[in-house]
């Protein structure tokens, strides 16, 4: 698994729970190896701790809130990670897939909520459009970590699972362990 | 583009607000035309034609409340259509995915809220899982429209949008008209 990091900004709880939510479980089973939330919310992290332990991921995967996002983008350029800031104004992924290839690692992705400042779209490496229109920071971080793994993340498995699905044509199965 | 719809089961006006928006904005930014909402909420309505009338979509994408799913599920089928069930309980895209292009279109894509009931399972024609690992439906939404349309859907344009973006490497550009 690759060295990839989400940065959620403007996260307000009561607004944002639940697509906050689909955003980090969305970075877990696709591939990243944590998210900092901009924002000040502790449900956020105790509901992730339990899809954690349940799905598996708590070995490794990491969430944390933090008061300024800029802090997180100015240490990874310091420490020579790239800053790829996902917004509907950028430049289509279709159009810069090969430059996508040669990225150094670790891979810092930023998804907004409402407005984003300009200051993001000015510090990031990258300002990277899933597609022109309007619709979602989720179904962007999706396709864009679908593009980054090619596909292989579909088949993601945790090693430190206690639940496993038994993929099914029709109704439900799991294992369950520990 | 393809006819396909989507049916978004259990929509609770409250809870399921802003990710029903994004629901609806994935399918019509990822080539659908049209959605139905189990569920009671004008809202929802009156948010998608905003964008509709903004975007573009305006003259042909649909959104329509309904009562109950089974019954849009139950019209497809009598029509002979397909019904494809989104579940991490289903069989992995990643190996159906030469079965898909057989499909007999219209496509009804059905996505859950909470707990979806053992009936779609049974009645739809494939239940598929977006990986076999919980996420979000707006994600497994736009995973699915990009494996049936090939990554084309992102360069969708509207012929009736009042505002397009013109793709920038740092910025904001967009045409306005009409």
């Amino acid at each position: 698994m690759k060295e990839i990091y989400v940065l959620r900004l403007g996260h307000r709880p009561a607004r944002d729970k639940r697509v906050t939510t689909h955003v980090v479980l969305v970075a877990r089973a696709f591939g990243a190896k944590g998210v900092y939330i901009e924002g000040n919310d502790e449900n956020i992290i105790k509901t992730t701790l339990k899809v954690l332990n349940t799905w598996g991921g708590y070995s490794y995967f990491t969430i944390q809130t933090v008061n300024n996002g800029k802090e997180i983008v100015k240490k990874w350029k310091r420490d020579g990670g790239t800053v790829v800031h996902l917004t509907m104004y950028g430049i289509n992924i279709a159009d810069i897939e090969n430059e996508l290839e040669k990225i150094r690692y670790p891979l810092l992705i930023i998804v907004g909520s409402e407005k984003v400042e300009g200051w993001y779209y000015y510090n990031a490496d990258y300002n990277v459009a899933i597609s022109n229109q309007p619709h979602s920071e989720v179904a962007a971080l999706a396709i864009f970590l679908d593009r980054i793994y090619k596909g292989r993340e579909l088949y993601m498995e945790f090693g430190d699972a206690r639940i496993k699905i038994i993929p099914q044509k029709v109704g439900k199965k799991v294992i369950k362990s520990g």
